[in-house]
């Protein structure tokens, strides 16, 4: 995708917004997506996780339109549960060593497709649940393979800002960006 | 402003300087001004800020020309009250869910205008106060809507001399740079 | 080696994947290696080390194909010993002042000869082990010292996935890579 | 210096390796020198610093030639006794509002003189030492009037080998490195 030739590369960009029209449930994964992938280690274990103010904004307005995010981690922390509970995300999937069946349990309750779902990821193990999503995203930094099967890369790191780039993207593409931003300008 | 001639980026520069002049108070966001916008998170919730020494001692500098320096934030930390103590930071402002209308009470409590004001910020709902105030400047890494109402982008990275370079801006368009570092050349 | 000229540079990465073939026991150095080397300090001294869930999951993979992975540390810190336990990896070898007997004792112990050994380090202190393995790495902000001694220099930041690029290149020489990311393309 | 031609420039290299050859006592400022000047508060201020495994590599070395070294910040953490402490740095001058009246009565307890001391510093406050001094030397963050009045400027980041490469600089002039790394040769 990123060896692409112009066209293709204006082709693969209007595909990717096509499908960001069609989200009513936005995955993220937590580690290298939400952060930049570090993991802050006391004697006892991991205690830290470094999240960005920036991707907490864009999720928040993303959730105010109406779309349905969720997190899905290999790893559980309770850093995480208290980022979501924050940041007002119902449903947190951690510590799910298969994600693909996580995620499917997680879609079938709610009632969602995975032509309405979009995932970001940027691990191989992301790869099973970003496959049958309508929408895969990923950071810039993310695994090749990973970039390889993704429809929409971030330019911004991540852990900050990636993630508040993909959901401005999705809202851009269901039309929902700009009246959320008016107000700010009244 | 990025994409402008070099004769409107002289004059953007100019009108700057000129309304860094009139500053009698300068708001400062917190989350991704005084720091890169990441946040810290233990089991329990946030844990810690990283602020940036740098741009404390500018704010130090300017305080002891006696502009008013406020901090103005969305989030409820208590390490922000911790640091703003140490600078002499007296007017903090933190969990406005209503920006505007925190500054506008703060204001009319200090006896400033809105043209004697400055407002740093890098999010949308930083736009109310900032398109009130004289002069409004932002970090490099802030929201493009952010950018496009800023008299001033700092060049230095938000959390590590961003605010310093604006706190000297004020102060070289002020007269009151040269004296406040003469003292170290002695 | 970066100044080598690009048949020069050919014949290293050739000769790097060859010995990359024959690692049985691959050790990892920690400050620099596996964290970007800066050491958190609270008042008792220090409390913190950042790993990178990336270069976790790269040593994971490697373990899983019969590489034994070891890590070497000159300092001593608890966070090291919880991050092992939590990747499986079971020979940690910390506070070692001499580098190399700490090696010599634990090659005899699991009968693996230095020919099948592998070691990235990014310190002269390293270099003693990093010369008696058949395999030496280095991260690119390693001594300038220790890149003249490596076979692989990694292109990812040292605790940002340097240290996984490096287990993604034994896998890919050891012929165990694809095997290792197809079950996530299933 | 940093727009100065090529002459100029080998000129004041020469010129900062002799004056490195005279260094007897080397002082560094903490924060933005040893650190990239970030300071993580808690909400009862400052919890954490963070420093780096290769700079600490590079005191314990110049030590070991005989060289002392002092720190010198304008700040009082205890997170810098313990590191100095775990360096085996014995003068520790913190909270110094005046650190040039610090850095005379260290010299004169040492029996050191001016021309003998060198000083590596990135703020206007750290002036009045490193004017004083025989080699004086900033991070390439520091603030322009200190980089205006270095001798030498490290071109490795502060926090993250500033210091280290100050320190190699020193043995270098004062053909110790060799000697010193020639160990990790054998």
């Amino acid at each position: 995708m990123q060896a692409a030739a112009p066209d293709e590369q204006d082709g693969a960009k209007r595909d990717a917004f096509e499908r960001a029209k069609r989200v009513r449930l936005m995955l993220f994964d937590v580690d290298g997506v939400l952060t930049d992938g570090r993991l802050w280690y006391g004697p006892s274990g991991e205690v830290l996780k470094a999240f960005s103010a920036i991707d907490g904004l864009g999720i928040r307005l993303l959730l105010q339109t109406g779309v349905t995010v969720a997190l899905l981690s290999g790893r559980d922390s309770p850093a995480v549960a208290a980022r979501a509970a924050e940041l007002g995300i119902v449903h947190v999937l951690q510590g799910a060593e298969d994600k693909r069946a996580a995620f499917e349990a997680l879609a079938a309750r709610l009632g969602v497709s995975a032509a309405q779902a979009g995932c970001m990821g940027d691990e191989p193990i992301d790869l099973p649940v970003m496959r049958r999503c309508a929408f895969a995203c990923a950071p810039r930094e993310a695994h090749e393979l990973v970039r390889a099967h993704a429809h929409y890369i971030a330019g911004a790191p991540a852990g900050g800002g990636a993630a508040r780039e993909v959901c401005e993207f999705l809202m851009r593409a269901q039309g929902t960006l700009e009246a959320a931003l008016a107000r700010y300008l009244a």
